[in-house]
Order: C-alpha cells, then structure tokens, then sequence
C-alpha cells in the first residue's frame, strides 16, 4: 500500500505558552547584508518584544563579508612569497570573527534607535567557550545566565554569532555556517521555547522547489529527518546545529527573513509560515516519507575482484581517510565463493582523481583486479521516520525509477532513509517520479 | 641676540643599549592600508627583530575602514527613522575596534609566513583596562606582564591599537587617532626603551614644510615642545599620546613606514632618519625655538565695554563651555578706570555661529556693549624651552612681524611658547619669517 503524504492542513498550532515565553532569532548573512535589511532584522526582533517575548538573537556577518575576510587571510602569506596558503587558525578566527562583531553592533544600534532596549554579546563576553580547534571549534559551554537576567529585565540580548572564546582565550569560530550552531546553542542556554532560524526560504520543502514546482512546504518534521535532509544536500540549514538541536530538545523554526515584519502575528497560538524542526513526538499525523532530497556531484568507484578477506575495508578506505576523501554510499556485496568480492563507494567529484591515485598506490596491499570509476553521479535519497513501521517503502521507489526507465547504480539504507545513486542526467526526472509516487505533491 | 637653531647634525646617535633593546612600533592606517603595505610593516618588524630586539607592534585599522564603521553606526538610526544620529557609545565601540582587529590578526599571519613568530593581542586580551568613557575613553592600567614573557622567548606581539575594554567588560575605543596612545601606553607598561611611530612622514619638522620648503626635521625634541606642537596644529602625534609619554618618559620616535624596510640600519648605535621626542635632558645641545606651528580656521571674538567685576569670565566662558565651545587665546586687558574692561578670545571658525549667539543670550547677564568677530583668522607659534632661559625672544618675533608689514590682533604665552594671531592672508608670509629670524632655516 502506498503510503499518505502528511497534510500540511492538519498542522496543530505551536504548543506556544499563553503566558510570555523566550524565543531565539537568528538571521544569516543574506538577512543583514546591508543597513536596510538589518532595520529589517530589527523590525522583526521589535515585533518579537513587542508582543511579549523574551528575545535573544544570533547574527551572522553582512553577505560577502565573512569571503572578504577569508580571502585576505589566504592572500596574505602568498604575497609574502609563499606558495601554498598558510596561516595560523587562531588568526584566522580574529580577523574573520569581526564581521559578526560588526553586525552584532549595528542591529544593536538599529534596535535602540526604535525603542527597543538591547546590547550587543560576543563570543568571549558571554562566555560561549569552545575547545581550542580553532576554525571549525565546537561549543562547551555557553554561561545563558547574565542573558537571561537581562532578558528578565526586558533587554534584547544580539549575540554575534559564529564565535566563542577557546580555553587560550582567543576567539575561536565554529566554522563555516557556524551561526546556526551558535543560536542553537544560545537557545539551549537560556532554555529558548523555540529557536527561529530567518533565513531566505520560508520553511523546508518536501524536495528542492527548483526541480518540482509541487513541492509543498512541512509544516513540521522531526530532528532526525531534518538530519538526512540537512546532509543529503537540503542547505536550510547545517547539521550540526540540528544534531545539537536534537541533543537539547531545542525546537528548531525555519522561517523567512523576508515576509515583511508588520504583516507577521507573533501572538500567543499564531502560526505563521515556516517549518518546525521538532522531536518526533510533536509530529501527529507521521507520515510515512516526508521529503525526497538529492546530492549533485558525487562519483562512484568499483574495486573489482577484490580478495575477501579480513581488514580489506580498512585497506581500501584507511588510506582514503588519511587523504582527506570523504567516501559516502558503501557497497559491498557477500562473494559467490568466499574468496573475491566487488566493492562500490562514493566520494565527491572533486575528490575523484585523488581517491584513484590514492587506490592505485595501495593496489598490492588491497588486491584489487580492475578500479572502475565513473563521475557525474546523483544520490537521491527518500526520507520519512514512518518508513520504521511501514514495509513496502523502498520497493515503491524501485518501481517508480523502474517504470521511468531510471538504472539503479547503488543502493544503501538506514533506519529512515533510502538512498539511490543514478546517472545525473536522470536527477530531475527521479525527484518529480518519487515526489510523486510518495504522494508529497498532493495536498 | 638672536637665538641660534639648533643643528641637526651635532645630534648624538640614540644611547641605545648594546645589548638587546625593547621597542614599540606603531603603524597607522595609511602604512597598513593594503595587503601589500602590511606585508612591507612586516618586513619593518622583522627588520627589527632580526636585529635582536624584543618587539610589540601596535596597529591602526586599514586607512578607510574606520570612517566605514563609523559611517554605518551613525547612519544606522537614520535609516531608522531618527532625525538625529543617536547610538550607543558602547555599540560604536564594539562597531569600529573591529578594524583594528582585522589588521592585527593580518600582520600576525603575514609576519609568520616570514618565519617570524607572532600573535595578535585584543584589547580585552592583553587586558588593556581603561574608564568607562565609551568613544573616547582612558586607559587605566595595562597588563604587560604576558606580552614581555612572549617576547623574552622571541614573539612578537602585534597588538591592536585604539582598544581596551572597560569596567563594564565590553570593548572600549580611546577616541579617534588612540592607536598613538595605544602605543605609548603599551611602552610603558612593557617597559620599552623606545616606542617608534611610523607614519607617512619622516619626522617632525622645524615648521609645515608644504609652507616653507626650507624646513628642516628635527632630530630631538623635547616632550614639552611637541606637546606644544601637536596641539597646535602638527598632525604628526596625537596630544594625548605625548602626555602619556612625558608622564611615563616613554622615548617616542616618530619616522617613515615608507622608507625601504630594507636599506635601514637596525643595528645597535645607528641613527635613522627620524625625530626623537625625549625628555629635555637628553637633548644636548637645547636650542631657544625649536619649531614655528600654525593653526587655521580660527576666529576672533571680542567684548568690547565689558563692565569689570569679579565674575564676569565666568559668565562669559561658562555658557560657552556649556554649549560645548573650544575657546583657545584669552586676552584680557586691565581696564584704565577699573570699570569697563575689553575682552578678546578666540574659537573654531566653525563654532563662531554658535559662540556669538550663545553671548547675546546671555548680553545681560555678562553686561558687554559690542560684541565683534573676525573669522579667518590663523594663529602662528614660536615654540622652545629654550625661552624659559633666554630673554628677547618675543620681541624678535613682533619685529620681525612688523618689518613683514603683518598686523598682529592677539599675543598669548606661556613659558616655552608665544603665540601670535593674525589675518589668514599672511600666515604663511609669517610662518616664513618666523623661521628664517630664528635661524632654522640654516644647517
């Protein structure tokens, strides 16, 4: 039986207290690229306070900024006659984590100026302290208490985003996308009722509405599947603030920066447009497969004639580790007689030529026959929680790529997910078919 | 007798220690404008450095990208809607500190890519305590023990300038050009036997030399003597900055971030080019005027009748400091009957508009009959510490004015200085002839 697409109609409203509940808001780079989206911000933010909300809010560096940064970082040891970029990552942090500091200050400002009483937080003023890997450092411990205090006293705390303090006492950035993480985290500290995350779509679509102009948006989807989407190419939002999300409880809603402020009700019970990111239990009506997600990209390699025997994997895919590819879908099927087996994987495109070389190298200790590598590749992956309870999911996909004459290259599952790699130039047309044969474009 | 100037060529070379030395150096927005100029400070530090010194850097913001931050700060509320510019002082200071920031962290990487160890230093990091005058604060105390730890084992601190956090926790700015006091502060609190300021000139000059080509830069002056001309109208040092230093005899040095790093001489008993500001002991062979300043755009005000009773400058400068008016010379003459007296003073052109009609509100109360204004007018100063020993200097000055056919309108002095006011038309004609008359024309 095929499974029913949940309806986005049936959505319960937010369990939102009737009484004053504390909200974290956080808007990324193209939110606040320049000073008339952040009056925009703060417009939000007022609207937020003004209807009885205790506000915190994460920002992340004006668009273009962070790559201004980033780029001066690297340019600057090569002018001084290097050839390959080097620089120190407790530098790094210094220079680039200034962009939010700066934005951090401005919506601070901007908020002030509209009567709304706020002040600015960095990383090392709150304190969010990290573990010392400088550039991609991950939260310890963030201190929410002064936060809270002053939010009790209805202060609006604007928390830079991206940064903490490491235990040298430097500034230490979160890496790439870091802001979501950081208002994550804030959101735990001070014990948020929700996490907004603004961003520039207005919520998560059951697939990429760029590739199936039915895509509905979730009104709701649980942490774990925002996980796969989150991973599987869907760039709402990073996977790490999810999974810290999910380790917290911190209910997550993905919203847009853009829907004009004035129009938004921000009253108790009202739900306005966007997708919560929320623990399964919150979701009633499961469905079975709630999203089709995709990643562009990818290049498939097969061992082939492979000597099944023990540490084989550790000899293929150790020395892929050491050379920083990132292998995907495993594949490796029981030999006939015992003695040889065929081995797929995937890594990225861009990693293609040096996984090969890298394979070629260790030929003699794998034992491998024939290295078969093929780029262009597209995973698409079908995703739903319900898929614990139900059968029958993954053979409904098989038969719809079948039937639309998609070849199946790999096939890997987990508990919630089913992912396919095919030819690129089939992409498209296998998003629309599961979209479809799921039910996800029907209301 | 007229004085006879001061020869630059009987300069001692500096009694550096043979051993090895401890040096500030300070570089201003201009000498790290670009990649490429903080890649040539680089090439200075490491000059420096290998010459065997202990080094800490203080730096400005790239030349720009403070008037950037301070741009959008004030605009920020505009945008909001305010009439107005109104904004925190503290959000300013979180704004703007993160330009100095940014150049910190760059010339740490750009000196470690030349094999030189470095680390940039935050204000909040060092710490650099200040008071908790946002915008424009003090420093109060600073920590220098980590730096000179760091650099008894060879780092270089590069330490940003015109930062330090104050008592509230959060980044306090000193006011703009504070990278100068930033500087001096951090020499004496590491104990440095000299604080070099780089900047885009090669040092202090016997007067402007854009007026009198035949200017000639001076290879010592004494604190007292450049206080004098800082604060009237030689751009090279901030005044705050030459206080910091008499008060904590930090030996500054000012000289030129544009001359080849290559072609210096850093080696102990060298003498580059540049000036040295010292304590006056040290200045051996001291001359009576040691340099002739000028300050534009100044106007005259003068209270003609003013009934003399005790209190009456009260009420005349009261109101005007309350209305935020500068008023620099104050001639007041005693009156030939004790009853009416004249006063003349003078303001920031700018502030002319304001000061008269802040005085005619409080006609009555102050009881002057004709108040008068000049604008355009331009104050020129003959500066030495020398005056204190030598009789006749002021009567050189007034006739050698007086020969040029130049009309003086007010004369206020002091112990090391006479200045002069006169219509803005001869004022370079005065510069010119002041400086030939004392000689400092002439090696």
């Amino acid at each position: 039986m095929l499974p029913t697409s949940r309806s986005p109609v049936l959505a319960v409203p937010f369990p939102v207290k009737q009484s004053m509940s504390r909200l974290v808001m956080k808007f990324g780079g193209t939110s606040v690229a320049n000073l008339d989206l952040i009056r925009n911000v703060a417009a939000h933010v007022k609207r937020e306070a003004d209807a009885g909300h205790q506000v915190a809010v994460a920002v992340s560096a004006m668009a273009g900024k962070t790559n201004e940064l980033v780029d001066w970082v690297q340019t600057m040891p090569q002018i001084a006659g290097q050839n390959a970029p080097f620089f120190d990552a407790r530098e790094y942090d210094t220079v680039v984590a200034s962009g939010e500091q700066v934005t951090a200050g401005l919506l601070a400002i901007a908020l002030q100026s509209m009567g709304v009483e706020a002040r600015s937080w960095l990383g090392w003023q709150i304190p969010v302290r990290t573990n010392g890997i400088h550039g991609s450092a991950r939260i310890e411990e963030i201190d929410g208490s002064e936060i809270i205090n002053r939010m009790g006293r209805g202060q609006v705390a604007v928390v830079a985003g991206f940064q903490g303090v490491g235990p040298d006492n430097r500034i230490a950035t979160l890496g790439r996308g870091g802001s979501d993480t950081s208002a994550v985290g804030l959101a735990a500290a001070i014990k948020a009722d929700r996490c907004d995350i603004y961003t520039d779509v207005d919520g998560v679509y059951t697939t990429d509405p760029r590739i199936e102009p039915k895509a509905r948006r979730l009104s709701r989807i649980s942490f774990e599947e925002m996980l796969e989407m989150a991973s599987l190419g869907a760039k709402v939002l990073q996977v790490r603030s999810v999974e810290l999300a999910k380790v917290h409880g911190v209910r997550i809603f993905v919203r847009s920066s853009f829907d004009d402020p004035q129009l938004i009700d921000s009253s108790p019970g009202s739900t306005p447009p966007g997708t919560l990111i929320c623990d399964e239990d919150e979701i009633v009506e499961q469905q079975v497969v709630t999203g089709i997600a995709y990643a562009k990209d990818e290049a498939q390699i097969s061992l082939r004639r492979v000597s099944d025997k023990p540490g084989v994997a550790a000899a293929v895919f150790g020395p892929l580790a050491e050379a920083n590819v990132n292998v995907d879908m495993i594949v490796q099927n029981v030999s006939e007689d015992g003695s040889v087996t065929d081995m797929t994987f995937t890594v990225p495109d861009g990693d293609l030529e040096k996984a090969a070389s890298v394979l070629e190298q260790a030929r003699d200790e794998i034992g491998f026959e024939v290295l078969q590598s093929d780029p262009g590749m597209v995973k698409v992956s079908v995703i739903g929680v319900g898929m614990r309870s139900h059968a029958g999911v993954a053979s409904t996909a098989f038969k719809s790529l079948s039937e639309h004459g998609v070849n199946i290259r790999a096939i890997t599952t987990s508990e919630i997910k089913i992912s396919i790699l095919i030819d690129a130039a089939y992409a498209e047309l296998a998003v629309r078919a599961l979209h479809s044969v799921y039910g996800l474009d029907k209301e």
